[in-house]
């Protein structure tokens, strides 16, 4: 089975790695060029639970040849119509795709390249690092929850949940996973636009009062928006699992903050809150908090003159 | 006339030394403890437009013994209860009042100290910088303007206008100051708290749509709440009067960034977003921009350790 990894940051790697180590042949696709170069002459080095250095084929999106049976989309969600695009020339007729990146609306893109039957949406809280060009940290164990959309894939779709449990990457076919999705969209929406904003970890913003409160509203506007959507949502297990994380995830900055402070890229906000006051406001159900927190990013994307 | 300004920072110092050029006698009041120690040994510094040392009288709060015939009220906004506690014993029966402090809801508090016939609101576009102790940075020109809260106070407060105009502090006696005093909060409810959660200048907040967007709904938001309170407010033109001091202003830094940011001082939040929510939930009005910038900042001084 040929997998491509299309986006191979960190949480790409980590995947492609897994399935190389049970023997699948896998492809990376990506476009930071220091990284191709850094795995195609010293291969994937890993490090953290464990020391290792593999050879994994890596390429452009562009340079994808071989038609895929598998491709598990792991790009940022602003880059993902450009990596359907570059690589659309891979995608056959019995391709899966498995959508795997964070935020809200994803199927929507997808569907403009891929038929509804081989499209599997799914949500992972695996973790994993970069430390520069070709080099990923892999640290803790995680899981995945996956569906496909159409009731005519489940059953391709249960063959691979078994191939990537063979990568012990801890994957269950999920008969309603869009609550799970909207559960991670929910622990981004409040920790990732916030902790950017303030320059913070998860521990320092989550220990004010006035911090919780700001979590609690933005919560309520999401469960709001996903339940007119036909999306069952429970507001207080949401608020519970985000608590739970925020104290898990204390000593982390999230990945928005990895881009705006740190790196000082564009950030997903438009497909986290974002996508709710976009939702939101086509529902007439107010999302104040999600509209106003999206545009103090923006405006920082643009104090930092990040095009 | 006896003048005391009751918290001599940068805008305070401004005050006090214009009135002392013009043979008013003045006394400085202020907490900070190295800033009098400055002024009592080598007088008040005046860099900017005119370089000037001069002698003012200097003490803390506690120490004012002689009574007022004007007191000027220059503090942060949460430090006003405990500087008017502090200066009880200089307040008599004709001492008037005049609150030049940024933000809303100033009176309630001078009400409990203060008879109302002698309590004058105010607002001033003046602007003034502190280089360190004993030294002011005063540049550019501004004006006042100042209104009795009751009938029977007006004379007075004209005579009181009179002399702050021979000290050049061009001041209006102003029949319906409330709505300035409105937009001004307007002014610091749009730029202070977004600077300074965004580290950024005014000119670099504005430069985007959405922080355009933030703007015009955190006006809305004030707009909304002052008009139930019966203050008469015209939404465009204020709109219009930030718009303008955001390019005036374009390079500075608003006072709140300098507080938090530069300082890691506690904020004057509560008395202007903050300020606006409380009198919203009071009127069953929403404000969630005003409520959530509120808690934001908060979030970051306790990110920062504030106390």
């Amino acid at each position: 089975m040929l997998t491509y990894i299309a986006g191979s940051g960190a949480m790409g790697c980590r995947f492609g790695y897994q399935l190389h180590q049970v023997g699948q042949e896998v492809i990376l696709l990506d476009n930071w060029q220091d990284h191709i170069k850094a795995v195609q002459e010293h291969g994937l080095q890993i490090v953290g639970d464990e020391e290792v250095t593999v050879e994994i084929p890596m390429m452009l999106p562009t340079q994808a040849t071989k038609e895929a049976d598998l491709i598990i989309l792991f790009t940022k969600a602003m880059q993902l119509p450009q990596m359907l695009q570059d690589i659309k020339q891979v995608i056959g007729e019995n391709t899966k795709v498995l959508c795997l990146l964070n935020g809200l609306g994803h199927e929507e893109v997808i569907r403009q390249y891929v038929p509804e039957k081989n499209i599997l949406m799914g949500v992972t809280v695996w973790t994993a690092g970069l430390q520069g060009p070709g080099k990923a940290i892999l640290q803790g164990t995680g899981s995945v929850n996956l569906q496909s959309i159409d009731q005519s894939g489940v059953e391709k779709a249960k063959e691979i949940v078994a191939i990537l449990n063979e990568a012990n990457l801890n994957v269950t076919y999920d008969e309603d996973v869009v609550p799970s999705i909207w559960r991670k969209a929910c622990v981004n929406g409040t920790m990732n636009s916030t902790c950017a904003l303030l320059d913070c970890t998860i521990g320092e913003f989550f220990k004010s009062p006035e911090a919780v409160a700001v979590v609690k509203t933005i919560i309520h506007e999401f469960v709001e928006v996903g339940t007119a959507e036909g999306v069952e949502l429970d507001e207080a297990a949401i608020v519970k699992y985000v608590m739970d994380t925020s104290v898990k995830a204390a000593h982390h900055y999230p990945s928005m903050h990895q881009d705006l402070v740190q790196n000082n890229r564009r950030t997903e906000i438009d497909f986290i809150n974002g996508a709710v006051a976009r939702k939101g406001n086509r529902l007439n159900i107010q999302t104040p908090y999600c509209q106003m927190i999206t545009d103090l990013i923006h405006a920082k994307e643009s104090v930092l003159n990040i095009k």
